[in-house]
């Protein structure tokens, strides 16, 4: 069985996911798909890269089509990476790093050729689908282009976690899913580190609003429904969320807030 | 062919129903998994309930996955079911309940148990599709835990119909679907012993509105653009619908709404 | 392999998707299906016509069943097609017509029969599913309904394009895609010839607004974030883009909006 898995801002209102499964399996007909998800925000390479890392543990070994990507038709490199776990594929603006890291590290990087006359806004379909599909052919990177730098590859710049002297964190927002749960930047070894482990309390300093006494909880129902709670999530860092509720609603925290954690 | 269905609140925007599809394809290959929905709200346990029952008898025999569980990480059971046309695999909240009746009724409850160290929030991946794959694999529900007397699961209230003297019925919305269609608690046969069949006109009282005069109809075009209608509809149950509009804004109805229907 | 794709309006919230998956799974279990998209507007047969007319070039061959239907369960017909590139099932009313154009053309049309019984309102389960199922098995058409002649098929008004004279183009809007890009009824040709060719700039006069300026590019970073853009799309099609925005949002446009573009 050949898997890709697929990422990208595309929606689902349109044919632009199902044509690049179309080019995908007439390429590879015997591929398997998994969409990770096609409803990142327009653009949002750094959502989309923490999902895909996040996931890709996961997935069956294959190749990782990820396409967010706001530089299409430009200068931006288009690259095939082949990590000690998998394959990935996508524009070269940091969206696959974190992933190919979960997967074992870069070991090849090639660079995609766009073929001549293909329109400038949909890669998608015409670049990085037909790169996947000869991957999960069985198909080398190096077949696909020049040889890259890994050294030289895009990387976002990493989110901000920081300890506080005498205990807690300085961090900001990474993700938030949706059921309104609020995903930091701070590891579950950071968060103990820190001094922040159940069954305790916190002091949560969002930017803009005032201190919120916290639980230091390890599932929803640690706490009372409408209560806020710190926890590990599933990926495994540090996360809020309101029982039965929204905590990015309630809490007013969005991607890229920064906020502070205290022990209580 | 192995069939695992699928149903949760997880939403199409993050990665979590593809790391799920992950974990079956990785124990199981050759599953095939279909996508109810993932759209249910999150902790609606009765939408779900009621989508997954509506939709078993269109899907080939296999295992029903559904995860809405507001609950996890709590002492809530998680179990797997053998019904007389399948399996379903989910929380012991009354999600599963509905759809295994509809597949011949419960032979066989088991109470899933939960493998030290998982985090407490991702059941989905870390209980519930490994089980599903198990038992799409060939497995029986018996090695996957303990004998849980099927009496002792947890059920849902069963929905508001009652016949009012003199004809009519006094019920409840039960869901709402994409076009605004509002499905209600009675189902074909008691609309008819309450004397609401086609062609006929009938009183609608909305629990909050005045009551409004509509056609008993069998499909949309049985009355003019904008005309609401009750008719019985694909699932087999009493509903409301306005021709090319939407009837659950139009008639300010709502799942769990009150409403009384009465012979013209 | 067989091949589906499966195009509706039926939203993914509910189990209308998942019911006719497992009806063409029951009916034939080796095929693919791949889902263009589910999120038509409720009724918008233009919109389905015109991205499945998008769509089907990167498809493999197989069976496209597309089902946006506000008729249904009237005296429509519901109809299979055979074009020289693949089939095509779905009720008539002009749904078909353009995919099947780009697959080469009507060369047999049928008229599905709707069994006795069942319900007036989903026949995307009940009559077309089963059909595309069998042509995906290896039916022929004329084994499915009595033939029809292609030229009493339903179809939709070709969208507005004209010529202006001394250059330039009075034309409307088509599809407004996820990101917000406008497409508009002229081809890559028609605006060549109407001398709308980068680098250049134009003039845009939308139905509700004041002129607007704008360059004619071929991929958004031909202008700098925030600035429109006129470009032949990834379809051929001449479109409007917002760098980094929503063309539709910022211009004002909508399907169906008449619009001028004059070279500057």
């Amino acid at each position: 069985m050949n898997v890709v898995s697929f990422t990208t801002d595309y929606g689902l209102a349109d044919g632009f996911v199902a044509a690049c499964h179309g080019v995908i399996l007439r390429a590879a007909p015997d591929t398997r798909i998994i969409d990770v998800t096609h409803l990142v925000p327009p653009g949002d390479v750094r959502r989309a890269a923490t999902v895909l890392a996040q996931t890709v543990g996961s997935l069956p070994r294959g190749v990782h089509l990820a396409v967010v990507d706001p530089g299409v038709g430009t200068s931006r490199r288009a690259v095939a990476l082949r990590a000690a776990g998998g394959d990935l594929v996508g524009p070269d603006n940091g969206l696959l790093i974190d992933a190919a890291e979960r997967l074992g590290g870069i070991r090849t990087a090639v660079s995609l050729p766009v073929p001549a006359g293909v329109p400038a806004t949909f890669h998608g379909r015409d670049v990085f689908a037909p790169a996947a599909a000869r991957l999960a052919g069985g198909g080398e990177p190096a077949q696909l282009g020049a040889p890259v730098d890994p050294a030289t590859l895009v990387r976002l710049p990493a989110p901000h976690v920081r300890r506080r002297p005498g205990g807690g964190l300085d961090t900001e927002v990474v993700l938030v899913d949706t059921f309104g749960n609020v995903q930091l930047a701070a590891s579950a070894a950071q968060l103990a580190e820190a001094r922040l482990s159940p069954p305790m309390r916190a002091w949560l300093w969002p930017a803009r609003q005032e201190a919120v006494e916290i639980a230091v909880g390890v599932t929803f129902a640690s706490v009372a429904p409408g209560e806020p709670l710190l926890y590990v999530d599933a990926a495994g860092m540090a996360a809020l969320a309101v029982r039965d509720g929204d905590a990015a609603r309630t809490l007013g925290l969005a991607p890229g807030d920064r906020l502070a954690l205290q022990p209580g």
